[in-house]
C-alpha cells in the first residue's frame, strides 16, 4: 500500500523514462514537442488516480503504469490542442508548445500523442482490455465535446448553471472518473466498485474545476501561482459569473453586462468592479457551498465502497488536496 | 462475392448513414464539420479495401463495415489536420474544413474523428480485436510520422529517393496495407495471408502515390481535375524532382536550383522550364518504370496468396484502377 507521495513519485519517474524513449524516435521534429510538454512540471493528478484506484485492490501497482501513462499522455495531448485553440502563451509557466515549436508541430505532435495513448493501453495486461479501451475512447470523445461546449459558451451570455456543470463534467471530470475506473479495471475490481470509483472521480473533478474557478478570482496570488482575475477579464463563463447573472438585481446585472460588453476595459478596474458585485451577491459562499457538496458526495462514495478502510486513505488524501487549496 | 462497384456503393451508403447519426450529436459545432468532410465526394478507396480484403474470405461483408468506417473516418481526420498544416484552400473542389468553419473547429472536429474511429473498431465482432486495434494504432502513429517527414522535406533540397519512398510509405501506403489487413483479420484469415495482403496494400499505395506525383506534372488537366504543375510550382520534393536532381548534369542542376530558389517565379514559365529538364532526363519514363515495378510486386503477391482465383478479381480491379489513371 503506497502513500499518495509514493504514487506520485512512481508516476513522475515513469513519465520521465518514457519521455526519453519517445524523444529517441524519428522524425525528431514530431517527438521533441512531445518530450517538451511531458517534461513540464505538473501534479500528474490523473495518472496518480489510476495507480490509486488500482492500489485499492492490489499492491503490484507497476502493472497499472502503462494505463497511467496512457492517461497522462492523452491529457497532455488535450493541453497541446487546447492551447492552440485558446491562443495561450504560457502553460505551467513555460511557453506553450505552439509558441515554442509552431502551430503545425503542436497539431501533429498532439495527434501522435493521442495514438501513443492507445499504444500504452494496448500494453496493459488484463482480460478486460476491451472494456479499458472502450472507457478510454468514450472519455476522449466526451473531453472533445466538453472543449467544444466551452468554446461555444465564449460567445453566449445565457449559459445556465446546469449547462456549465455539464460542460466541466465533460471537459474535466470524466477524465478523473476514467482514471480511477481504469485503475479499478486493471485490478479486476467488481463492476459496482468500478462504477462507484468513476462517480467518485466525477465529483472530485467537479469540485476541482469549481475550485479552480474560485481561485482564479479569490485565490492568493502567491499560492495560486498566476494573476488573479484572468477569468473575469476574459469574460469566461465560469460558475461564479453564471450564478451572479442569475441572482443579480437589474442594476447589478447592468453593471455586469457593462463590463462584459466593454471593448477596452482597464484590467484592474474591471476585475475590482465585478468582484464587488460578486461580493454583494455572496458568490464566494455559494461556490464554496457547491464545492463542499461535491466533496461530501465524493467522501460518501468512498465510505460506501467495499474496500478495506486502510486502503481508502489515498483517496481521502486526494479529496483533501482538492478541498484544502487556498481561497 | 461482390464487385468493386458493389463494394464502393455499400461503403458510400454506410458513410452517409453514419454521417447522419454523427450530425445529430451535440454539441453541433463539433459534429457539423465532421458531417461536412464525410459528405464530400470521394473514391472511398480505403474502406473499399477493407471490404475487399474481407470479401476474399467471406461473403458476409456487412460484418466488416464498422472497421471500414473506422478507417474512412480516420483518413478524413488526417485530411482535416493536414489541410490546416498545408494551409490548403480546397479539398475535393470544395473549401477545406478550416476555411469553412475556422481552424479551431478543424482541429477539434479532427480530434473527435480520431476517437470516433476507435469507437467503430470497438464495434467489430472479432476474437482478434486486440490485433485489430494494435494494427490501427501503429498505422495511425506511422501516418503522423509520414506527415512530419513530408513537412521536414519542405525545407530540405537533399532528400534522397530512399527517404522519399519511406515518407510516402508512412504517409500513404501503410493505411492501404492496414485497410486490407483489417479486412483479412475481420474474416479470420491466417497470419501469412494477412501479412501478404498488407504488403500488397503497401505496394499498391506506393504505386498510387507515385502515380499522383506523375499526374500532377504530366497528367491531363481534364481527367486529373486540377491544374498541372502545382507540385513544381510549390517546390514539392516529389520523386520526379528528387530523381531529376540526382541525374542532372551540373548545368541542368543549376537550372533546377534556379527555379527552386526563385522568390517570385512566373508560374507557367517555371513549370515549363522544370518539365523541360525532366524531359531531357527522361524522368517520366523512370517514374512509370518505378510504378510498373510496384504494380508488378502487388500483382505477384495476389498470385501467391492462398485465395480462390475468382475471389482475386476485386484486388485485380483495384490494381487496374491505379495503373490505368491517365498520364
Amino acid at each position: 500500500m503506497l502513500s499518495l507521495k509514493e504514487i506520485q513519485d512512481l508516476v513522475e519517474k515513469e513519465v520521465r523514462d518514457e519521455s526519453i524513449n519517445i524523444v529517441a524516435r524519428r522524425p525528431e521534429n514530431l517527438y521533441i514537442p512531445v518530450h517538451y510538454i511531458l517534461g513540464l512540471k505538473s501534479k500528474k493528478l490523473r495518472p496518480a488516480l489510476v495507480l490509486a484506484g488500482y492500489n485499492l485492490f492490489s499492491d503490484n501497482v507497476v502493472k497499472a503504469l502503462p494505463a497511467a501513462l496512457a492517461i497522462e499522455v492523452f491529457h497532455n495531448f488535450t493541453l497541446l490542442h487546447d492551447d492552440i485553440m485558446d491562443n495561450a502563451d504560457l502553460r505551467r509557466n513555460q511557453p506553450t508548445t505552439h509558441r515554442k515549436f509552431g502551430e503545425n508541430a503542436a497539431i501533429l505532435s498532439g495527434d501522435v500523442m493521442s495514438f501513443l495513448s492507445f499504444s500504452y493501453l494496448l500494453q496493459c495486461e488484463t482480460p478486460k482490455l476491451k472494456e479499458l479501451i472502450s472507457l478510454f475512447t468514450e472519455t476522449a470523445i466526451q473531453v472533445c465535446e466538453g472543449q467544444q461546449f466551452d468554446m461555444d459558451f465564449e460567445s453566449r451570455i445565457d449559459v445556465s448553471a446546469e449547462e456549465y456543470l455539464n460542460m466541466i463534467r465533460l471537459k474535466t471530470a470524466v477524465l478523473l472518473g476514467c482514471s480511477l475506473k481504469t485503475g479499478a479495471i486493471m485490478a479486476d475490481a467488481d463492476d459496482l466498485t468500478s462504477a462507484q470509483l468513476y462517480e467518485f472521480g466525477i465529483n472530485l473533478g467537479l469540485a476541482f474545476q469549481l475550485q479552480d474557478d474560485l481561485l482564479d478570482t479569490f485565490g492568493d496570488e502567491n499560492t495560486f501561482g498566476k494573476k488573479i482575475g484572468g477569468d473575469i477579464f476574459a469574460n469566461k463563463k465560469t460558475y461564479l459569473l453564471i450564478k451572479a447573472l442569475e441572482l443579480a438585481t437589474p442594476q447589478q446585472k447592468s453593471e455586469l453586462m457593462f463590463w462584459l460588453g466593454h471593448p477596452e476595459p482597464e484590467r484592474g478596474q474591471k476585475i475590482a468592479s465585478v468582484i464587488s458585485v460578486y461580493n454583494q451577491l455572496g458568490i464566494r459562499k455559494i461556490v464554496v457551498g457547491k464545492i463542499t457538496n461535491y466533496i461530501a458526495l465524493a467522501e460518501g462514495i468512498i465510505q460506501d465502497t467495499k474496500v478495506g478502510q486502510e486502503r481508502k486513505n489515498t483517496l481521502q488524501s486526494l479529496v483533501e488536496t482538492v478541498s484544502n487549496r487556498n481561497y
